[in-house]
């Protein structure tokens, strides 16, 4: 089955009213709710990445869905695999730990099991947050603005430094130790329509949702908020722009509000939702066709 | 690292007071209780398992444990890897449908990710539960009664004929279709010192509650109560009910109480609490070693 054909069978089991139709990336049980994330080695992580490196992602990652429902972190659960004698084991508890007590989020449980030798390690974290005020992705409004936090590209960019580019070591920094949006999300979370982390690309997680909100909604490349860094090593120009638009890992916050209302935290408008279906995509005033690609896609 | 050096190492790490210090199979979040539990095609299940078998024995596992706590099933989070085209996929969430079905428990969310096509599965189910009135295992006291619930040795002698040998289906159903006891479990929640299920063999458990406990216990092999199938199939003598004790996958409650307690449900008193540490076992009045194998270790 591809990712879409097991979501959709995936809708036809019994459904808790808290899993919002798995249309989001959280779910919501009380006051609390949880996310869960699974990195496989040479799928979302390169096998030569530093453990503490893949520890510090696998809670960042969910950690910043918790962020985009405004939510602060109570705990995690870790199904970790041993693989037998192994220096990389140690590496990576080291690398939980700080990351852990960077996040102030303790750990609640979890399960360890044996892996054969030579297969790729599959790690799986859950975590659970409280006090969420955002609404779903699906809350956006036609007239609304979309918003991001921080710049965008930078991780894509880090990526391309860890295969070989030469490239700065704060492009590199943001691949490796993302920085899940928790002030931010926990300050915009009651004055937004819709909230989602942008995990898989600017472009495709816009379309995202624009989909479940029922909505068009129109990006203008020319708005996206691009780090110097970045500029300095992809250039500004129209290429340089879809390049970051269209790439994962960057865990900024994409969310909708109203165009007029004041915002909490710095964040920049790069589009508009209208009634309608689709995503459409300008430079400035100029229309400009959908890129083959919009962001990253697991198992299509 | 040895499972035992890893679990010792996740005790270093930030945790929560919920966590019980990493001594329990739950967590626990307010009225929430969470338990993880991960299968690993070719340690957990053989490749050539029914997938709705995986897909039961995934969620009896995880509920086995809620159970263990007195807990209501409130919904699961499932971390599931696609392999590429297969049918397996399907046949797993029919059963996995077929499953939530039967212990009423909705699913609340999870995640899918790419696996390389040669990789084991690795499955992984977060089980969520409310209201588990039963302590840890570690309430155990000094003249405490051990008792267990149901037969003990059905699925072990269940995945021998699995592998191969001649035996009747209702073992091979017991090995497949464990059945959590959760209205036992609810039922015995508020009157037990110590409750836990079986899952690696009843002497391991019942050593791990002793010690968790800080005390000592003794079994009878005389007492341990056995299925007509079960002696049909490998008879009652001292190597059967050692077989029996040893064997793994039960999913039986074990729990102490004190022994002039009447009980909510039938139960089997197959030995007893007192000062000390470690397991002692005899058969009658006979005293006997420990076999070299308690139960079923991982990653040992």
């Amino acid at each position: 089955m591809t990712e879409a054909e097991f979501l959709a069978a995936l809708r036809q089991l019994p459904l808790h009213p808290g899993a919002h139709s798995l249309t989001d990336d959280t779910a919501t049980l009380g006051r609390y709710i949880l996310t869960t994330d699974t990195l496989v080695e040479g799928v979302h992580y390169l096998a030569g990445d530093r453990p503490a490196d893949v520890a510090w992602k696998l809670l960042a990652q969910n950690l910043s869905d918790l962020a985009a429902k405004g939510a602060t972190p109570v705990g995690v659960l870790l199904n970790y695999p041993l693989r037998g004698a192994d220096d990389w084991d140690a590496a990576f508890l080291a690398g939980l730990a700080t990351a852990l007590t960077h996040f102030s989020t303790p750990l609640l449980g979890g399960d360890t099991v044996s892996l054969p030798p030579h297969a790729p390690r599959v790690l799986t974290l859950t975590a659970i947050g409280a006090d969420a005020p955002a609404p779903p992705r699906s809350g956006a409004r036609a007239g609304d603005a979309l918003y991001v936090t921080g710049t965008i590209g930078d991780a894509g960019a880090g990526l391309a430094i860890a295969l070989g580019k030469d490239g700065p070591a704060e492009l590199l920094a943001a691949y490796r130790r993302p920085q899940p949006r928790l002030a931010e999300g926990q300050a915009l979370g009651p004055h937004v329509h819709a909230m989602m982390d942008i995990s898989d690309g600017l472009l495709i997680d816009a379309e995202r949702m624009a989909a479940a909100s029922d909505l068009a909604v129109t990006i203008d490349l020319a708005a996206i908020p691009l780090s110097p860094a970045y500029a300095a090593f992809a250039g500004t120009d129209r290429a340089a722009r879809l390049a970051a638009a269209t790439a994962g890992d960057d865990y900024q916050l994409l969310f909708a509000a109203p165009a007029e209302r004041a915002l909490p935290v710095p964040a920049t408008c790069v589009g508009h939702f209208t009634h309608g279906t689709a995503l459409t995509l300008k430079h400035g005033v100029q229309p400009l066709p959908l890129p083959g690609k919009l962001g990253f896609q697991h198992a299509s």
